[in-house]
């Protein structure tokens, strides 16, 4: 395979038209979709071809806008914004995006409704850029000299409007340590985020990096070979709790038990104030398919029943900091969360 | 898929000639394998044609056996010996066994060597049979009450010569619970022993069961979902560290944090008296293509770099249990271990 040497990008927009790179073709082909409103981008987010809790906020403010672009009007809108809202159950930001550009079209009114939605949208995207970029520096400055890294899922420029979140984090460590980082991408099963998207990203950037199954991480990380471990989240409750991928609270425990640095980095447009604590965010629970069909092959018995979250909720109190774009929450609590949300 | 109702074997031996079940063609298909020597065998052994401590170590004897029924002779002996107590470096089991029978066939010396190395093969294959379902009993009694029980890789018939460890305890607790036992299996990345082996066995049994990928272990655990984790074991140290499947150690973390026993079951041919600690356990690393292509498919980058442990090392004092033929360690610890051990 060539490498190479452009900064991966997960969306096109050129103010009026949306085009996505289909995850679920990498690594293996870069294609790219057309998406025209609410119900294709929904889709596109359900069936995960764009994911990751930045990202996904950002398409479905698009997605909003353009549906209210082809005929503006309340119904439009309203149905828009449902149809978007709900799409995945987990990252807060979904909602939180579809909700800012429905409060900017209906405070524009009918005549101007397009316009504004297409401006709120743009705004959300340029400040999830921003935000990547802020996320990214005060992580390298958190982790300074930590160069054996581990981490879950993508959550690089794929799972963002920018450099994305602990993945940037990486790439920023990356370049402030002389090229000295070295990167444990796990799997991520069962989607395996980890080995098509994130390999695909460490590796056009140049940076050292091996895969490892999922259940891998702890017995590598209790035997020193990781010097810390940082994740990204869907969903941060008022008091510190987070919600990620499935996978996430193992490596959590996992890093307790060996003393290392457990930092999870996300925009604080993944905190959600309204949740008290994480054991009341809701987990979707996806089908069987993603877990015992593989590539065309089924690997269990057919028939057989499966359990397949797609998040786990990893508590406060094993989470050593968390890192967004206004600054770092050490420990994450209800007090620190609150202070980071001030004025936003 | 029909189900069948006889148990599973995982093995035939009529006296001369050895089949085993290729356990790389389950659950889609049963395929015998006909052995003949030492080289075919240690060959079924390394691409897990054959896997699981108690088994291969049975089977690693009838190799050796039918080595020097071929002919009989110390060079045989002896070369037949190397390349089977080799052909995987972590179960003790193997090295234990082909020991046995190249002690029983030196002492038989050359003209009966063959006999003596087939009965001590044989005895072998029963005493493993005899502690398969003394395990069952000491862990069903263990786990009494135990009603909603995970496990991870395949610790069934397919895994030893008689009903296994691990699975063996869960098929008992079945059976005395009223049919009320309920399994959640890790698939157990990156072989799928446990979609593929694990829920075959279990749908076999018709013991209510369902898949989930390894790291939604710990989430379901921290969710209040299951009773107790029980595993099996490739090697117990003198101290009661255990060595076993990778993934086996954050079972342990996430069973400790919810307050929930986490047991090992094993024959106590799986304990190393010689190895004072768990670190000292050489942990085999196997081949990338196991992580990154599946089923034909390339699933990371061409060319990705891979770590891939296939056992790690849960220190004793995570283990609430060691469940042997010759009774209970609970607590393991250098003096329960020790006293398992006595006499033996």
């Amino acid at each position: 395979m060539a490498v190479a040497t452009q900064p991966a990008v997960a969306l096109r927009w050129d103010g009026r038209a949306l085009a996505v790179l289909d995850q679920t073709e990498l690594p293996a082909r870069e294609v790219w979709l057309d998406l025209t409103g609410a119900a294709d981008t929904a889709a596109a987010i359900r069936r995960l071809a764009v994911r990751g809790a930045p990202l996904i906020g950002i398409i479905a403010a698009y997605g909003l806008a353009m549906e209210v672009s082809k005929q503006p009007g309340l119904g439009t809108l309203e149905e828009g914004a449902e149809v978007l809202a709900s799409a995945r159950p987990t990252a807060v930001n979904l909602a939180w995006a579809v909700e800012r550009v429905r409060a900017a079209a209906l405070a524009a009114g009918p005549v101007s409704m397009a316009a504004a939605a297409r401006a709120e949208a743009q705004r959300i995207h340029a400040e999830e850029d921003a935000a990547s970029a802020a996320i990214a520096r005060h992580g390298a400055e958190l982790l300074a000299g930590a160069r054996r890294l581990l981490t879950i899922c993508n959550t690089g420029a794929l799972a963002a409007g920018g450099a994305g979140t602990a993945l940037a984090v990486i790439l920023e460590l990356h370049r402030r340590e002389s090229n000295g980082v070295r990167v444990l991408a796990c799997e991520t099963r069962p989607l395996l985020q980890g080995a098509r998207l994130t390999a695909w990203e460490l590796r056009r950037a140049r940076v050292p990096h091996a895969v490892v199954v999922d259940s891998a991480a702890a017995g590598l990380i209790r035997r020193g070979e990781v010097d810390a471990v940082i994740a990204g989240t869907d969903r941060v409750a008022a008091n510190g709790d987070v919600a990620n991928k499935v996978g996430t609270y193992g490596l959590a425990l996992a890093a307790r038990a060996a003393g290392i640095p457990f930092v999870i980095a996300g925009p604080t447009s993944s905190i959600d104030p309204a949740l008290p604590h994480g054991d009341r965010i809701e987990i979707e629970e996806r089908g069987a398919e993603e877990v015992v069909a593989f590539g065309g092959t089924t690997v269990a018995p057919a028939g057989t029943e499966v359990r397949n979250p797609a998040f786990d909720v990893t508590p406060a109190e094993l989470v050593t900091a968390l890192v967004t774009e206004r600054g770092v929450a050490a420990p994450p609590s209800t007090a620190s969360v609150a202070q980071l949300l001030e004025g936003r």
